[in-house]
């Protein structure tokens, strides 16, 4: 028996939504069954923190009460340093997935780079561990999550039993009608950027201030293959990211490549 | 003249060691003869920023005095809050091309994903416009930048002349020895990984707090076509980096990728 638990898989759940949000909860309850599960989130809301890290003020990691058998702690940190945070500190042993979400709001498209949710999945990743990231494109915390509950077992169930390639995690998105999707499929991140993305409004001083805002464009609505398409499609969308960014320039513009390729000077 | 004068090339510098680091005003002294130079920066330090956006807080956007011909201005967000709210806001024309830095401190290998420096120019990118990051592996803002102009001048022209091939940026290293290097190199990011990254506190009360510290470990020291084995023999490396994440899961994992590529529940 002791040998039996011991070979239960450890799952790190993080999220960029804080500890409080239901999409955790929700994540939590979908994969108590597989493992044992650590939770470790911003202590707030970090949405939008990419893989920012926290480099100059002091972090706080707190122990709350578990949830549905889950270690449950809260840091003061990114979701990058919930990751970091819960593999020096808060795990006993190395996780053998982490996941990150379930994020209220689309991390598809260009929405990856910008995603906390995303960050804590590309830093499970940057230390070797097989690493998920899920959302649903509504931001509204009370929507029903349980609809995804099968696709969410399923991907984790595949994770745990194939691993990943090094250096490559998933990027899983869920559409958000009101009837849930059938399907999910295995695609491209659509090319695509936002437009017209601050309010400025005027302060009782007459200074101008910003607030994020903006329009999402697909710059190829019909490309069936990619997340938004199939997001647009009531359909769920996966999403294979790179931790290394780096690209063979030479098969891009090979001009520019031999002009940089080795500069000197005496 | 007037028709001259509308052609020399805008160049939007931002950097994420803020306004009055010592990186951002030398590279606007090496670039002021290529263009117009406008200067968007955070309003202090914003390492480690990555490609945090600023979601939930109002933004400033502060013009400060001109800088060796340059406008520059000062915002309360992070380098690519700086990038947008300059291309939305402070900026007359799209500019040619985006340059971060120079950054106090070594952007090369992982440290290109949690770099703000480089999530002003993935942001550049985002937006189309060639982007370039300067770093030095020197954190001492007291460092003479001096013998890097040459290199940052044959850099900035040839991707003003070229353009970059699109959703690809450069990240650009400098090493930090006495004698400047005589030698750039186009190599890419090199395998490896912080490890032991927290120095644990234990504050008046008795409670642990925790503070990012750590060491690199290049996984490949020997490999000569990495930035990293570059700096570490005194010569300067470019990496090219692309925006889009997407990789092709089946090249790399058929099993996983075929039992992903379509799941489907009735």
């Amino acid at each position: 028996m002791m040998t039996m638990e011991n070979r239960r898989p450890l799952i790190l759940v993080a999220n960029d939504d804080g500890i409080n949000a239901p999409g955790v909860r929700r994540l939590i309850d979908f994969i108590s069954e597989f493992g044992d599960i650590v939770c470790v989130c911003p202590d707030g809301p970090r949405s939008g923190q990419s893989m920012a890290i926290t480099m100059s003020d002091n972090l706080r990691l707190t122990r709350l009460d578990d949830y549905n058998g889950a270690k449950m702690y809260a840091t003061t940190g990114t979701p990058v340093d919930c990751v970091k945070l819960a593999i020096y500190e808060a795990l006993d042993r190395r996780p053998d997935l982490v996941v990150s979400g379930i994020n209220h709001g689309s991390n598809a498209a260009i929405n990856v780079l910008y995603s906390g949710t995303m960050g804590a999945a590309f830093e499970g990743c940057a230390f070797g561990i097989p690493s998920v990231g899920f959302s649903v494109t509504s931001h509204d915390h009370g929507f029903d999550l349980s609809g995804y509950e099968r696709f969410v077992k399923d991907v984790v169930a595949k994770v745990l039993a194939e691993g990943l390639p090094e250096g490559v995690c998933l990027n899983v998105n869920f559409p958000s009608e009101p009837t849930p999707p059938t399907e999910m499929r295995l695609v491209r991140a659509c090319k695509g950027n936002w437009s017209d993305e601050y309010d400025k409004h005027i302060d009782e001083n007459g200074e101008p201030y910003y607030v994020l805002t903006g329009t999402f464009t697909n710059e190829e609505p019909e490309s069936t293959d990619t997340d938004d398409w199939c997001l647009n499609h009531n359909i769920a969308s996966i999403v294979a990211v790179a931790l290394d960014r780096t690209v063979d320039l030479s098969t891009m513009n090979s001009k520019l490549s031999q002009s940089l390729k080795l500069v000197k000077f005496e």
